[in-house]
């Protein structure tokens, strides 16, 4: 692209690393930008770097937090004895947000992925290990990706914490609420039969 | 959506501003650059309110540039006599890929657009007459998008600039290169077969 301006150039290169955003996208978003106050592009700007430059992590689950322990891992509400492992901080989100979940989470920041070079030393799993060898731990709660990745991972924690006094679950697959069968692919449709459940138990929701 | 923290949140909801951008989107991008560098992220602040800062419009042409006169309006290699009206910097860079315009560029920064409140006014039209009536100008060439609001402006400009000695023209209206005829709108085909141009004019590109 020709640009008219080297300002101008920059700020589309800066927009267009992001992911999913072309050259094209990004000159949209930066002119939108150059048409907004001063104020309002200041604050954009701030927003981002404030929250790179400030932002912590949950020292107990490594979720990202305005403080040193998390509001979910400081709450006298929630049971502490029950950790959910989740791949990121849009997993803690996404379960949050059914309200079905009273325990906490510990989030690993990445799935174990040999193809794209991520290993178990990339991930907070030692602080996991570490937290379930403290004690206080009845449950962990494997809530990960159903891809090669997620079982990977789950495999290779399975290892890890089994030889501790605790219990370890995955959380259920199978088909989707309002799914149709016959859009159902073979192996989710497979595994759900053979890990069928009473017809009581599937009520309880 | 449950954020774990109020930074977060407000980075969130900064990028969801963008035009085209939704929260889940904006989560992305964000968690995106949290991943990425300091000064990574710190370069994308700046490149954005440096962008609105210092930006200049060019004091001819309203194009966005980094000099008060842009390099367009500048050049001795451009005919100064030649200007093409475009409604925003995204078209003096489309017209400009395709290296067939040696004039110059007027930037109108939108079109007129009474259901969005944008009236003659809210352009830089008055600058655009003042030039025209400034002399030297040869011919006026609308680029303008084939909209309501593109053959609005057209009419109002036109109004205002018949009366100066210069050539007025648009640019041809047609089927497109590659078009496949069966799949054109029927308004575009009428007014291709009405506007038909001898085939000898049609070869020269």
């Amino acid at each position: 692209m020709n640009f008219s301006s080297k300002l101008l150039e920059n700020a589309v290169a800066e927009f267009a690393k992001l992911p999913g955003v072309g050259q094209k996208t990004a000159l949209r978003l930066v002119l939108h930008l150059l048409n907004q106050d001063k104020e309002e592009v200041e604050r954009f700007g701030s927003a981002v770097t404030k929250l790179r430059n400030e932002i912590l992590y949950c020292s107990v689950c490594n979720n990202i937090s305005d403080h040193v322990v998390c509001e979910i891992c400081s709450s006298n509400k929630r049971d502490q004895a029950t950790i959910c492992i989740v791949e990121d901080t849009r997993d803690v989100m996404a379960i949050e947000n059914t309200n079905q979940f009273t325990g906490v989470y510990h989030v690993l920041g990445g799935l174990i992925s040999p193809m794209d070079g991520v290993g178990p030393a990339d991930l907070d799993i030692d602080s996991l290990v570490a937290r379930v060898a403290s004690g206080g731990t009845k449950e962990v709660i494997f809530a990960l990706s159903a891809t090669m990745e997620g079982d990977t991972t789950i495999f290779y924690l399975n290892k890890r914490l089994k030889d501790f006094n605790i219990s370890i679950s995955t959380i259920a697959r199978g088909i989707a609420f309002g799914g149709e069968l016959e859009y159902v692919d073979e192996i989710t449709l497979g595994r759900s039969i053979a890990t069928r459940v009473p017809y009581e138990n599937s009520l309880s929701r």
